[in-house]
């Protein structure tokens, strides 16, 4: 049997558009000789649709799509992700569903088990299913599956029941899963890793379909594939973008068939990647073209904009300096330098004559106080002034450009600094960051080396460095990996050999600082661990703090 | 038996002072008689914990706060949630508890039906219990619950067991629940429904202990409760304040027991206390004590005033008048007279020199571009920017003054009159701003009348009206309900008899402003649909949009 693998890149909610990529793509599969066409989890909706799920006219929508399908494809059998009412008494009032589509009839196959932890909310809305039924088609057994059903495998199991143990009691010829799995740093090797446990444990074969594209923070990158009952990978679609591709079952079966070993992406390849599509499917999905961010000649606005300038074309990328008397000569240079190389426009509105004016309003109020954080906050906010009166003036989105180091301990003026519609690099902490400028730079200097090489500094106040104020990036880094990553607590990371002062301080700037991130962009999300909606902390509490 | 109802203040994650604050109520409550004393849901951690209770370190302190309660509390039986770990093989980590502490041993009850909806996440840390134990002690057999163990009643249940029908199989004598079940207006009466649900269904009497206190925008109301066998409320404790009382409980099997027959309080009322409450402890639990506000003169303003002056004191609030050239006399003079009347400190810092100094800058780029969106914006950045700036200098927080009609359809600046660290009015609509005003003014005028009286504007152009942007609030405001709190669609909107284009327009509004409302302050949440953590949208997305 042929089957199509539909990777493709859905818009939330714009059932429109959505159904007509659906529909467009099925026909191509069958005029391509393919039975059967598999899309995403979700697929009829986009994923997340979060609470848009508690309103009936949303579900209606789902339906309507569903019925749209089913009557435009006549000669090819479709399986496609959407949710579904629960008609029963209890329980929640939807389950997450894979339809499958046959000659104008749909039959309906709910998910067991629900992911609910990091950016998943699944038992907010759906009841999980404990009906396991086979999918017959064409004379064969379907064991038809979505994302999480295959992932109660290996340690550490989460849920109590397995959907596939169920599932093979009736004798499936083959798997299907249908997914919406997120990427993160690690995750397309994690993935492999859960899929071909399945096919080893259950000894058939296995296609898998996920979603691909940015919805917001989330980053979807595809990854598709079909796996033999020998658990070799024979075909895999890209990661990133968009694509469709057959696979004939009995070639599945078939030990002798092309075994597909091409090497992995490296992790800061793939962190490129993502990020440069998460910039252009925001853009793309929100329907603005141009971007401006402040350009201050240091690493994080110069990564932020060249991978701004691969998704939306450097024409379409404004940097803009705002230098003030603490500026150094260098940063100006190598602000304008970036914006040279990548041909992208520019433009400079010095902040000094906007900072006397402040100085002079709130002197009868400042009296002769020290200069402190509240002036060197100012000059930050006086940016964000400027940057958003661009913005709403000829209909720029400003980029953020803190990266995760930053947000972590508060290391950031919020509505300075810290605004903007997205965070670029709010899930990359600083040392990575750095990574991410040499990449950039493999093959010529994009980014001026000068940026690469001079000590981070905030530039708010004479001479300053931001090692005045942190630890050295590469220990603070650690730390907030093992903190933020994974969950390790102060015992835990002074038995590693951090300095129990320097642990305590960073824990302290972590917690105490949650309420800045509240009032952030969305980020982003490159790793397992993202500030955001897969990170959720009381703003007011007292616990290493 | 004489049990003690402990209806206390938790600080989350402050494991010292939560464990002192336990302790010495409990042998305060032995020392008045009681053989039992009970606190509420995971109060040994402070509800809600959120993902802290990822943390071993977390889960540890509470393991010891537990063992340091059963060693100080030698001749008093204490009931006290907290999350204990799942040893089992499968499932999620912890289990939500009520721990059962008599002479030094601990016994665990666990929590079945998990809350996963609006604010609740409890799925996202615990498995559900699927053990249904009666407690023994002093000869009675107590059915002892945790919170929404008893709400799987009545219509629509959302869960498929009812752990109370599977405690009667043995029997209890009566029931003790334990809760955290947070303040919205509508919220007492239902959960006093609830509980008397229970006691009619099973026909025993009902020891119902809660959370008082806020948790940054979760209010907690408190109302713990003592119902009869025969279903009167024989004890209750009061709303917004901590209490402890004793309650017999042969008593509540005796038919003659005084009944309290206490009039509730209004809507208004009690919108009102749970605001007042809600400042107070997230100044006290964040170690404040002033905060200061934008005053312009309007009715948002100065009832967010009124309410910071109620929870800190007229003298810790301070008012800081921004005046532009478009701000009208009047405004002035109403917010100058609503601080005269608290006798809370004003300042003043006109902002049209600062406007004036951005309009130099921008020159070269705004050209003769026409006055618009850009430049209204800049003025309330501006005030922004001052407001952040005193906040900085003197350590005041900054209170926001939106209300919920506003923030639903994007009526405000982002990093503008948006910013501050909690909104007080971002879950009271417009017309709801103006019952709270005039119940403030009930004994007579504290809110100039003038400010309730005039038509709203936000006074950021010439003769600038509300009304000009926005259909009336009235009819506003019953869209806004119907979509947010009931979640009704356009179809059903129309179909109540609201006009087709105003209510389209409303909605595309309030889906199309997700964005901003990402990055806005906690909001104390007095609705059942607040925005903030209870609301989960898409920020990329094309629905009725």
């Amino acid at each position: 049997m042929k089957i199509a693998l539909a990777q493709l890149n859905y818009h939330i909610g714009n059932f429109e558009a959505n159904t007509q990529k659906i529909i467009a793509e099925a026909l191509k599969a069958q005029s391509l000789g393919a039975e059967l066409v598999v899309f995403a989890e979700l697929a009829i909706c986009g994923y997340p649709p979060r609470d848009f799920l508690e309103f009936d006219d949303f579900i209606d929508r789902c339906q309507h799509a569903v019925a749209d399908i089913a009557s435009q494809c006549e000669n090819i059998a479709v399986i496609v992700g959407t949710p579904i009412r629960n008609l029963a008494e209890k329980g929640k009032p939807l389950f997450n569903s894979a339809a499958f589509i046959a000659n104008g009839e749909v039959q309906f196959f709910k998910k067991a088990l629900l992911p609910n932890y990091d950016v998943f909310d699944e038992y907010r809305y759906f009841e999980p299913s404990r009906e396991f039924e086979i999918l017959h088609f064409n004379g064969k057994k379907i064991a038809l599956t979505i994302c999480e059903d295959l992932w109660n495998i290996g340690n550490d199991p989460l849920y109590t029941i397995n959907p596939m143990d169920e599932l093979m009691k009736q004798q499936p010829d083959f798997m299907i899963n249908i997914a919406a799995s997120p990427f993160d740093y690690r995750q397309a090797k994690a993935r492999t890793e859960v899929l071909q446990q399945n096919v080893g444990k259950y000894k058939i074969p296995l296609i898998y379909v996920n979603h691909v594209g940015a919805q917001t923070e989330l980053l979807f990158d595809g990854g598709s594939m079909a796996i033999s009952s020998e658990n070799k990978i024979q075909l895999k679609l890209p990661f990133f973008r968009e694509d469709m591709q057959l696979v004939e079952t009995d070639s599945l079966l078939n030990e002798s068939g092309v075994v597909l070993t091409k090497p992995e992406s490296t992790e800061i390849e793939l962190i490129h990647d993502a990020l440069v599509m998460g910039i252009k499917n925001y853009f793309e999905k929100l329907g603005f073209n141009k971007a401006i961010l402040g350009l201050s000649g240091g690493i994080d606005s110069a990564v932020t904009m060249v991978l701004a300038a691969k998704a939306l074309g450097a024409e379409n990328v404004v940097g803009l300096l705002m230098p003030s008397q603490y500026s150094s000569d260098h940063s100006v240079d190598d602000a304008l330098q970036l914006a040279i190389n990548l041909g992208s426009p520019y433009k400079t509105i010095p902040i000094k004559e906007l900072y006397d004016s402040f100085e002079v309003q709130l002197e009868t109020e400042f009296k002769d106080l020290p200069f402190g954080l509240a002036e060197e906050n100012i000059q930050a906010r006086i940016r964000g002034v400027l940057l958003m009166a661009l913005s709403n003036k000829f209909g720029y989105i400003v980029l953020n450009t803190s990266n995760k180091s930053e947000a972590a301990v508060g290391y950031g003026t919020l509505y300075g600094d810290m605004n903007g519609g997205l965070s670029v690099l709010g899930d990359v902490y600083k040392t990575r960051v750095f990574e991410l400028a040499r990449y950039i730079n493999k093959d010529g200097e994009v980014i001026p080396q000068n940026t690469i090489t001079k000590p981070p500094s905030a530039e708010l106040r004479p001479n300053q460095k931001d090692s005045d104020s942190l630890p050295d990036y590469d220990i603070l880094d650690q730390i907030l990996f093992q903190y933020i990553e994974c969950r390790k607590g102060p015992k835990e990371l002074i038995a590693m050999g951090f300095e129990e002062k320097i642990v305590n301080r960073v824990l302290k700037l972590v917690n105490t600082n949650e309420y800045k991130r509240h009032q952030t962009p969305p980020i982003l999300r490159v790793t397992p661990k993202a500030f955001g909606m897969g990170r959720r902390m009381p703003i007011v509490a007292r616990y290493l703090s």
